[in-house]
């Protein structure tokens, strides 16, 4: 899983139906100390983030997990809003 | 997921037989500036794309879902046609 | 899956029992333009492609599909020959 | 796999109900050398590894096998701990 | 998958159950004029490698396919010994 925070969505009217009330998210990933780390993505939301907020995501077929018994055709889903890290380096 | 533009297609005659009858479009990945995001790739279209379009693809095993029951050997789909996005950075 | 010319061949006496009788042919990845686009690899051959044509590949789990009921350990497969592509940029 | 060094961990209270009680680690991956070997990523513990500690990991659905017959959402999980390595270059 | 030397061995007391038994190996891919073609890696060898050899690797899920009906959290797995290969550029 990677560190993300969320800078916007995705809206798509026409769109593969099991995706229908997906919410799509657009993430920049972070590294422990809040530098971006590589390029923006769009993700599933599986857990309620919105814009602004620290998350996590996961890529792969596992980002249709929390979406079970539906599986969506999605490869990166948000599971979990970041309370914090900490790091020794 | 990631955003992308259709910028082409690809013709091929003998190819594998779960192939047959999907499109296959050429996707320049995009960062939500529009600005170019990495390789080139070539994705079977779930949803009706064409040329000019902006898109946004799914990679791995879950490229197959939109073509279930069949599982053709795809592992990058367009499942959806992009209306607008937002972004805040 | 991404465009790519085959350039080579492997030679392997000794392998995993699923993969005997599976040609492994080495690929260079391509731009549209024909430019190399990345690093070589070794794929399986869905489709009797030969040294010197332009295919496609598949990555990942999608590569065995080809080869039902057998599920060689093989994570890329050329899955077409390709007549030609269009590109608009 | 790819060897890597705990350097931190994360604290989410909100998130996928299948993560609940998994502890997520911070891992640096690292060369054979113990150079930095790229960016940091998120694990789940399958082992009780703790910061400072030498481990491997597994990437992919994979790493949910160490939680059957439970799968959460999960895309990296460290499966051991390393006693030591030997490497001829 | 990929061309690599076996440069080294991973020894791990502590790791999940599945593992148990299983060699690991540090792999150097290698491009086919035998070049390091990026970083070394850890695999699971399935088919009797040493330290010297030159191999093939794959990733993903199907590297677990050789030790079926184990399905050990591998991601990479030595699957051939090369006897040698042949590239026209």
């Amino acid at each position: 899983m990677h560190l993300a925070r969320v800078i916007g969505d995705v809206v798509a009217t026409h769109k593969d139906e099991n995706l229908v009330g997906i919410k799509l998210l657009v993430l920049q990933p972070l590294t422990p100390e809040r530098a971006n780390a590589g390029r923006t993505l769009v993700a599933a939301d599986a857990i309620g983030a919105g814009v602004g907020e620290e998350v996590f995501f996961v890529r792969g077929k596992e980002a249709t997990f929390p979406f079970y018994p539906v599986e969506p055709p999605v490869d990166a889903s948000i599971v979990g809003i970041v309370d914090h890290w900490n790091v020794e380096k």
